[in-house]
């Protein structure tokens, strides 16, 4: 039996996010499947945390315990052989028993990207969430700052009692490490690197950043908000396909 | 009544091509439904030419009069705001009565992209073909080369009854200006400009060239492929993903 740790990109643009679903196409089930094809070995790998519909990942990870005769290295061709081609499967690495997707995550690393030209490519409609009215993007930046270190983020969370943040933890508390927004030609893109997320947190953040940079909000505002840990007065839920999961960090084995 | 030249960009991927067919999504369907929706007048723009199923525009070109009461500096807005996020339209002109999109043209580039990588980014999958195996670069260099100038093109021509090139003309010569591959980091582009192009006629040169890259044919052979005037001799017709038409160039108004 050996413990593998997959990394993966997708395109969630056509997915029902990470998470299986009965009878919707999803990142998760879409990679069991594979794994089934290739192995003949039924199993559902453990994601770093569940990513939402639309949501995209440059590389997403993956645990799974496979008992199953194909040599690891031809793991990662086999499954990109059968996956669509909006999965790409990056690596696949044999770990240690205790090796978990998501109990294991230290730090994850998303962003964001905003389009402010007037129009906007076709081929990035997908991938950017287009915005090209006017935004006071330096105060963004000041905003995006007062979020670091560790705090009470119930504001950004999704009032979703069914379900839990990713880490399915009872407290919200989590510790940001770096929060920037940061011009790129004519786009406007965020990062945040923190010890985990809770669900909707990015999208909540980057649409209370926009409030601010609308001038509905100043900066002791955005103060406010993340105090108040009450979802209400925080900005909406940014549209998915801006947000892209960048990487998730483990410690060194 | 206004003549109009639209210029207009497209994400193919979802498009059963441009020309307007019954009970499928098309860009001159959706483009002429659009002008309906803003104006109230039914009209069928006229593109420069059709480009099939999954083929991409960044600057297609097409005409329509119109006899409607809203301002032409007003048009791209609005044709933009009820045209899905994959069609946009880049600019509207008021041209001389006599201009027509596909009649007036009288040069196109375009361009085909090849992803080298053994790992094909998800996000690139509907925008490149991926063909990670190896290819004589320098021989596809060589043989591009071979095609430029005044050729009949029968060979690359597709073997349709029911349709003729796109410039619906009985004689399959065309003047090729340029044509050329270039590296650009992991990917292999062709660019070709020349005064018309037949139905497919990009693809299957792409098709040959890459006969050419693998070695199973040879520069003199390409040359052999040009004059038989045969679409048999030729290769393969490259998928349609990794097409896009570029630019259309007409005589100074």
């Amino acid at each position: 039996m050996r413990n593998l740790k997959i990394t993966l990109a997708y395109d969630g643009s056509d997915f029902h996010g990470w998470q299986v679903q009965p009878e919707r196409a999803t990142v998760q089930g879409a990679l069991a499947e594979a794994i089934q094809r290739v192995t003949g070995v039924k199993v559902l790998p453990q994601g770093s945390g569940r990513t939402d519909a639309g949501v995209h990942a440059l590389a997403q990870v993956a645990s799974c315990q496979l008992d199953a005769g194909i040599p690891t290295e031809n793991l990662q061709r086999a499954l990109n052989h059968v996956l669509p081609a909006a999965i790409r499967v990056l690596s696949v690495e044999e770990v240690a028993p205790e090796f978990h997707g998501r109990k294991s995550a230290r730090a994850k690393t998303y962003r964001y990207r905003i389009y402010r030209g007037e129009i906007c490519p076709p081929f990035l409609a997908r991938y950017a969430y287009h915005y090209p009215y006017p935004l006071d993007e330096e105060a963004m930046c000041a905003a995006a700052a007062r979020i670091v270190g560790e705090h009470d983020f119930t504001s950004f969370a999704a009032v979703d009692p069914e379900r839990g943040g990713e880490e399915e933890e009872s407290s919200n508390v989590r510790t940001v490490y770096s929060s920037a927004w940061k011009r790129e030609g004519d786009e406007l893109i965020y990062t945040v690197r923190g010890s985990g997320f809770l669900h909707h947190m990015v999208r909540n953040l980057v649409g209370t950043f926009l409030l601010v940079g609308k001038g509905t909000l100043d900066c002791a505002g955005m103060e406010r908000v993340l105090q108040a840990r009450d979802r209400s007065v925080a900005g909406p839920t940014a549209p998915a396909c801006g947000l892209y999961l960048v990487s998730v960090e483990y410690c060194a084995p």
